[in-house]
């Protein structure tokens, strides 16, 4: 017998299941998603939690007309395999391949591309609200994440939507973790009403109702309490009724026949519901169940170990969060926070060691921003540690907060540069242009992992905000050493040479030795600089290159548009010299694919960077 | 018999004032306000609201180490009068003079410089957590209003604090407003709050316990209930009780005695406490009160009739409001978008017409910008009008959820450029930088304001996201005229010239005209052009330029990293011309003052202008 699995081509398919082989379809998606993903890496544990619950709206709603938006997007895996994507999964994430997020431009059952964290609601209160203008009468499901439901626009769609009573579908998906463990007021109280009695009690009726086989009409029974009197039904939450949401659940998100009686009744209720369905992240896989965090986003890995092929190796989250600790250990004034990501930027050792000088905000990166600026204030030593392109949800924050009062914050800001499979929504390039136009700021990139703790130091030190920014990943193995001593605005030479000077920075550096190599062979011999200072710039060290003749090629892994080019450019401009100066960097978005290949499409690898100076030349 | 206000110096003498005395002061503060802000212009009726209030937070704490945050910022007049400022209200909002929002530069009692809206908690919380650090025991009070509390920050900070009950007071000053009409799920609640018949019985048994002249020891027995069951006293709002905080009230905001007292009590709890205070904005001046909107932010105006000195004319948020509301009256997918700023952006007559295409979604502008993405992706056309420097919040949206699918969202941009009197937070000089880095955007600025239309027009039938940014209040008197066609990319030009080509950008070129005129007197007849497209430049214009031999002038109020000019400079270049261009426009924070000032002090007024390109030549 075939599987079930290999018959789903369209979603309409699903709603010809019975409840047992919905069952059975559950479980060979589960079986398809361990085995797919410890090939291709990925989303994993996220995944496993959605599998019922993604069965269960597609079971329930017309995706041929009604519309599903996924927060964030990485538990999205479930939903792909039933819209005629299983084929597909084998290059998951790879360059040209199936995206680990929704993408519109692959499939007209991904209503909305996401990525960075909860933005669903906003978008599908759009959407909802289109509708309602044109008429139309089909559902709007945001999907949202107990972690995601932390975050400040998530928070600000939820109070628009109590607002005018717009019909909208909100399942929270409570997994009582963001990335990481959950924080905040809110993740206490969803922690309330799961613990609350009525919810265990429901839970066990249900399921002796499951079994007794009169299904059908005692389930009705139970749903048909909903109209009137959904506040009464199982657990009241006050918090989101108060907001002017119809609150049900919660209820187990891995029970398909409830979630799916539940969800055919919110269609007929013509106001925003939110229904709080709590899912197991990692279920069904043990290794991923016990240890969700570590099987959040994985690494392909090996099926029985759960351990990752391929060796991990010293990177930057490591040593800063290595250097960050022993700085915390010789001045209490230090304090390090977190938007929900304590493992990623290297801090679990530092929550340890100092859990009173340790912040995790949540997915919460505006109030994190202001929050490391009122810390300032009181005489502490505020170190945000946050990847490039979540910072972006702190802009104002910067300007209006830091910059402007020049505020004695530093930002860790890991992941800058390209990310690589995660895609256009988690690319760390703009980091140099928003950073640069804020008077004030000041910005560092180490080119060598040992750099990061005497920035770090120099940083800590330094009267206004500072930025240092530093890629995913380790270093290359080139012969570069790191500097001994950070001097405000000061360059550093590198390698000497004729005719050409390349200014890089961080990452870049590294390019940059093993593109001379090439250029060697081509009779070109490139002076080197490493920008330790993104900003200020160091322009006596320009002034110098410029009287001694040198082109000027500058490189980032950043878009080029605002970036540390430009300002070179604009400052030589400012200091009287027209001298014409080739920019590398990227020219637009960057999707996903494998940090080589990716850097290779955009001739910033050695390779592409040689061939852009010989042409340059 | 002198005045009782002349003789406040600093906070303590607050303190020394009895019950009467109190009132008398507050009376005084009242008269004084109404006075001052009718001749410097300024935000009456939210420091009208709050005289009470900020007399009661310095009559129970202690500010030599107690430490306030005045939310948005713009109602801290009462605040600045009561710490020795009073002297300095005549020049308010002016250059050089007394802020109108708080400042840590001009005064130990201001804590935290604000000005955009529900920063408080979040840097509140900051130095509360600071404070425990350092192991003192000083109160931190973040003063927030209800409308700010419907920002996402706002709400990511409330959840911060209810995690881990970091000792904090909130103060919610409830005037049923934002700067428009509130709006929102929490809005609801608060009024459902206020209407609740709990509150009106104890407001009048406070009221009868105040005239029986037991005051002391009745409201002691009522206080005293506080510290057990907060949740049972007067009304119980679940919604801030969920999150984890305390929560008290509402109490009437214009009762300096029953403020104090709670102010009092709420010292000795020793966890998050929210206490909600109802004011009403414009109190004690009977036209600010009627129509507090009107007297949100004033010019000066007559004491007498309220009318403002000093006559209205043609700005481009009329226009603006004009044109939308002519568009849409012909094509009905076009929707519209506030954040809290219906009056200020235009949309008043909009919102009349077309009410259910008319959106005021909080002062939420991350929601806002991600709910436009949804709303087009429902075959709707949104413009978001929005402030400059507000849609800063929407920063990561705005490249996440916009530029990276490309959705045609328009984004009108007002008091773009320098806003004058409300001093760094509020102008409007960053968005050219912040804009032009991102892929996909388009960016338009009128010269004339009978562009404004056809720019908007244009912006409707394009297939991406358009930016159209133009300046507060009007045109000056000069003799352009609007363009008649928009073309993609395509630049004006105005008046023809010899060695110099000035290009600039929508105000900037009215000032280049009267430039022009100052520099004929110097022989010297500069070409202008009309950049009206930010981006993408007109490049075959550039290319003609530079060929014909002009010297290049670009002149933008907005900053010069990343800005116009830059972007100008770095088309030049990788078109391979190494050409040495002046790019005027500011160089850091722009502080209060009139344009006039702020124009003359940065070399962007007409003189400035001239006087500068004399200086390149």
């Amino acid at each position: 017998m075939g599987k079930i699995l290999d018959k789903i081509i369209t979603p309409e398919e699903v709603k010809k299941l019975n409840n047992v082989e919905l069952e059975v379809l559950a479980e060979e998606i589960r079986e398809f998603l361990i085995e797919t993903v410890s090939k291709t890496g990925g989303h994993l544990a996220s995944n496993l939690g959605v599998v019922e619950l993604t069965i269960s709206l597609f079971n329930s709603f017309d995706l041929e007309k009604d519309k599903i938006v996924w927060d964030v997007g990485h538990q999205c895996y479930v939903h792909k395999i039933l819209t005629g994507r299983k084929d597909k999964f084998d290059k998951l994430r790879q360059y040209n391949g199936l995206s680990g997020f929704p993408k519109r431009s692959e499939s007209k059952y991904d209503t909305f591309d996401t990525g960075h964290s909860s933005t669903s609601i906003s978008a599908a209160l759009g959407m909802a609200r289109g509708r309602d203008i044109k008429k139309e009468n089909n559902n709007i499901i945001a999907v949202i994440g107990d972690g995601a439901l932390t975050g400040g626009m998530a928070l600000e769609g939820l109070n628009d939507v109590g607002f005018n009573k717009t019909k909208l579908i909100v399942v929270l998906n409570d997994n009582q973790m963001s990335i990481s463990h959950n924080v905040g007021g809110l993740s206490n109280h969803l922690n309330s009403l799961r613990v609350e009695p009525k919810y265990n009690k429901f839970k066990s009726t249900i399921n002796a109702t499951l079994k007794s086989n009169k299904t059908g009409e005692k389930i009705a029974n139970y749903i048909s309490k909903f109209k009137g009197s959904i506040k009464q039904f199982v657990v009241p939450s006050m918090l989101f009724e108060d907001m002017g949401l119809k609150y049900i659940g919660p209820i187990d998100g891995h029970d398909i026949n409830m979630m799916s009686k539940v969800f055919n009744k919110a269609k007929e209720i013509d106001e925003p519901v939110i229904i709080h369905v709590v899912t197991s992240k990692g279920k069904g896989y043990d290794l991923a169940e016990r240890n969700p965090k570590k099987y959040h986003g994985v690494s392909p890995f090996d099926l029985e170990s759960g351990e990752a092929l391929g060796k991990s190796k010293r990177n930057y989250s490591k040593v800063f969060g290595e250097a960050i600790s022993e700085l915390a250990n010789e001045d209490d004034k230090i304090v390090a926070i977190t938007a929900a990501m304590p493992d990623g930027t290297g801090l679990t050792d530092f929550a340890k060691r100092f859990p009173k000088r340790f912040f995790d905000v949540g997915i919460a990166e505006a109030h994190a921003t202001t929050f490391a600026a009122g810390l300032a204030c009181s005489g502490m030593k505020p170190v945000f540690a946050v990847y490039s392109t979540f910072l972006q949800r702190g802009f104002d924050q910067l300007v209006h907060d830091v910059c402007i009062q020049n505020m004695p914050v530093t930002f860790a800001i890991d992941r800058a540069g390209i990310v690589g499979e995660d895609g256009e929504t988690h690319q760390g390039i703009f980091d140099l242009s928003y950073l640069s136009m804020m008077p004030n700021m000041t910005i560092l990139a180490p080119k060598h992992l040992d750099e990061l703790k005497l920035m770090l130091k120099w940083a800590l030190d330094f009267n206004g905000p500072v930025a240092i920014r530093y890629p995913k990943g380790g270093d290359l193995n080139t012969p570069l050493k790191p500097i001994q001593k950070v001097k405000l605005g000061q360059w550093e030479e590198i390698e000497d040479g004729k005719g050409i000077a390349i200014i890089a920075l961080g990452k870049m550096v590294q390019h940059s030795i093993l593109a001379k190599e090439i250029l060697k062979e081509h009779n070109i011999n490139p002076k080197i600089l490493s920008a330790t200072f993104a900003k200020p710039l160091d322009e006596t060290m320009l002034k110098k290159l410029v009287l001694q003749g040198y082109d000027i090629v500058t490189i980032e892994d950043n878009i080029i548009n605002g970036g540390f080019g430009s300002y070179v450019l604009m400052k030589l401009n400012e200091m009287g010299f027209n001298k014409k100066i080739k920019l590398l960097g990227f020219n637009n978005f960057v999707p996903q694919g494998s940090l080589d290949i990716l850097y290779k499409k955009n001739h910033l690898d050695p390779e592409g960077i040689a061939k852009q100076i010989l042409e340059f030349k």
